[in-house]
């Protein structure tokens, strides 16, 4: 039984590890830098995606994946700020799936910088799977404590970035930012740490800036 | 490949079901009133126990099972009310199984009124698996948004309560307790809704009744 567990489990990893391949290929020749987001429910992924398209509009062509368990929410919330989204609705799983990701990609115009993919809100499940594109975002929200890092730390071992949500809370939630980060970075050295308040706007120069510098980096070849 | 999972899934699901019956079968010969909570990371879980151990000191024998990850450091909050708490690591698994429960049930004093397991933080897998005690209760925390119980049905369904934690942030971040009562009833309409504020010690009064109600209603014979 538990053989057999393990190996149907070990086959479903290696099939959507190989999909997850075949789109970083893919993305990666079209010179498309795919932002992987995983959060809580209700840390601020859409509202921080929403801030970036006002900060890129002009200047940079944004496109959204959004994954959701059910409704079209997030991506209508993304389309009203004029970027595309495609709503990938997963019934019930825990998480997004490379050939998930394969099926909409088609869609994805051509001309497009950055790709965000919103995995489905939870911090557990997709920590360990595919979709793998790099950087990976983990956002931390400051109402829900700085006390997550260790309680969840395949969330933070797989990012290459801490995202501390919700800033313009501070004054009213139990939340040290230094705690929150240095035990992030004690989990992952390397980690960037960003914090913001995506509905002031503020802290968002660091987190674009980052984004522009993993994209050229990508398309000098040299990520 | 497809039937062989499903095959496998169903057989695990039924093990756990057994050995949640089992366990529900034993709290119910012993008296005991078991409740569940779910929710996101963060939302408020163990700050609500922390709440009600004060409010039930004296009146009330509490227990706690804590689920997570990783970390003590839920039970070391509930031990430091002088609750006796049994900490859950699942190590990276999404959702407490009912013989992990099991294990730790033996442990718990027979003199207990409530025994409370907080899973872990997740909006989508505990709502899928056993323990299936009741009540069950979902906690949506205001910072979450109201948006959310369309956006993880399951939780909703499967909930008895749903407790609006947080509501001393009710100031400061844009949520409707009407609009996330008024989604939460469409989807279950028997939910009975409760908001509070843990911190503040705000509306804890009628969830309290609720849980003394229960807990009358089970040791008379009629839950």
């Amino acid at each position: 039984m538990t053989t057999k567990t393990i190996t149907v489990v070990r086959d479903l990893l290696a099939t959507n590890k190989q999909a997850a391949a075949a789109i970083r290929e893919e993305l990666r020749g079209r010179g498309i830098l795919c932002v992987n987001l995983l959060s809580s429910p209700g840390s601020g992924k859409t509202t921080l995606l929403e801030a970036l398209a006002e900060r890129f509009r002009g200047r940079l062509r944004m496109a959204v994946i959004e994954g959701d368990i059910e409704t079209e929410r997030d991506a209508e919330r993304i389309r009203a700020k004029g970027v595309p989204a495609w709503q990938i609705t997963t019934g019930g799983a825990c998480h997004l799936e490379a050939r998930m990701i394969g099926k909409v990609l088609g869609d994805v115009p051509a001309a497009i910088d950055l790709l965000f993919i919103e995995n489905v809100s939870n911090l557990v499940c997709p920590a360990s799977y595919e979709p793998d594109e790099r950087p990976r975002f983990v956002l931390l929200s400051t109402p829900e404590g700085d006390d997550k890092p260790a309680k969840y730390p395949q969330a933070f071992l797989s990012a290459d970035a801490l995202i501390v949500t919700k800033a313009d809370l501070l004054p009213y939630v139990p939340f040290d930012p230094a705690r929150a980060a240095a035990e992030a970075l004690s989990i992952k050295p390397s980690l960037k740490v960003f914090t913001v308040s995506a509905v002031r706007g503020a802290g968002l120069d660091g987190l674009a800036g980052f984004l522009v510098e993993s994209l050229e980096r990508l398309r000098s070849g040299r990520a």
